[in-house]
């Protein structure tokens, strides 16, 4: 059984966001040949251009159904969510495909198309507070990686979709070929849920990296009791400013 | 100051090998306006089929400097590797460039044209031990995120061309640059180096997510004291059976 992933781009995409799922997908499709079948579509077909400038070419907007349906995000997720026939589109091709997802700011296209209205969803950090604004109806929760409600699972910003893939690809075929997928890829299976808690990681990685070395060491020990005088000897700093240094601000 | 990526493609690259450093050097230059231009090039230019099928353009080869030669990797990397016309051109663009740089198997098209001769690099996991045995004289080290030796960058599989662009950026513009690009970028900012470490984790992830449920809460504890009684109790686990299970096999 081949699912037809569907991904929607416009000018001024995020690159990454797409190549992230896509990836994934292509991956995983190599584990259970067959499985996937990847389409990128764009309402003006042809050569698109991401912000980056790098271009991708697309496909016209099919009516054919789509197993999964995919808004990726980016610069111009705002103006595209603005055209009526792009949000005509989106609404039917949702209607007529198994499930609807979003990476990053692809959650404004959804929510402009009023197909997020009631529901729990998360976009990238930095736009969670305005598509809360924007759309009132919209359950967003700030602080996770990604959010199934249903058909529709929306990912944070950016890699994020590659978690969003990941999650999707063990729902269709299992946690052990999501987990040799993350493999390939060279990523982090079931990453930590929590944004806030990631930015605090990358704040401890800090000038220096002198706690993302005391990070790797703890990783490597995970099964050895590791107390705040340990880490803070390993950190080279007294335990009482260890724990002032890591305690999220 | 303007810096030039140029990134070299063919058929059947990585297509996410690709998008991840671009993304980082694209935000990058939202950071300092100007710093980064991205050029994709390939010996046919055109639209060029990644492995996923999904189309990139790219433009011809340039006989300008660049100041980045990236190669990139993915299922055509072996077949490109044996063009005479394109190690020609990566031995004279590398020559040109302030820097060399490589994203998984695009090693290969490196070690192929010569120029990783008794250097320290590194590659996909999968791939180490065959570009070794491949090149007797580059020394291939599998358990590294990336490698630089000199003014040569090589990375691990695929997602690590991130962690590598991170490092280009934080060498070019400062860390604090590279720790926001990777806030942008929803990444964990200087990754564990070793993969064996890395997969190590990925195994702890398990079926149901057992251990990243615990990972996640330990993440949110590292300034605590953390025993291998309370570890265990948290996975539900005895002391005796938990540490069995972490530790890696």
């Amino acid at each position: 059984m081949t699912r037809t992933l569907g991904v929607l781009i416009f000018p001024d995409f995020q690159i990454l966001d797409i190549a992230g799922p896509v990836a994934a997908f292509e991956i995983a499709a190599r584990y259970v040949p067959g499985a996937y079948e990847i389409k990128v579509m764009a309402r003006i077909p042809g050569p698109v251009a991401s912000s980056s400038r790098a271009l991708m070419v697309a496909e016209p907007l099919t009516d054919a159904p789509l197993d999964t349906l995919m808004i990726v995000g980016g610069d111009g997720s705002r103006t595209a969510a603005l055209c009526a026939h792009t949000a005509d589109w989106i609404r039917a091709a949702s209607g007529r495909a198994r499930r609807t997802t979003s990476v990053c700011s692809g959650a404004y296209l959804l929510a402009r198309a009023g197909l997020l209205d009631g529901r729990r969803v998360t976009t990238h950090w930095e736009r969670c507070a305005d598509l809360a604004r924007r759309y009132r109806k919209v359950r967003v929760e700030p602080d996770r990686i990604f959010v199934r409600d249903g058909d529709f699972w929306t990912s944070a910003g950016i890699t994020a979709g590659i978690d969003l893939a990941l999650a999707l690809i063990a729902d269709d075929l299992g946690e052990d070929i999501a987990r040799a997928v993350a493999r390939q890829l060279v990523v982090y299976y079931r990453r930590p849920g929590g944004q806030s808690q990631f930015s605090a990681l990358v704040e401890m990685g800090g000038r220096g990296g002198r706690f993302a070395t005391l990070l790797d060491w703890m990783r490597e020990r995970l099964a050895e009791p590791l107390g705040v005088e340990k880490l803070a000897d390993k950190a080279a700093m007294s335990p009482r400013h260890f724990a002032r240094r890591v305690r999220p601000s």
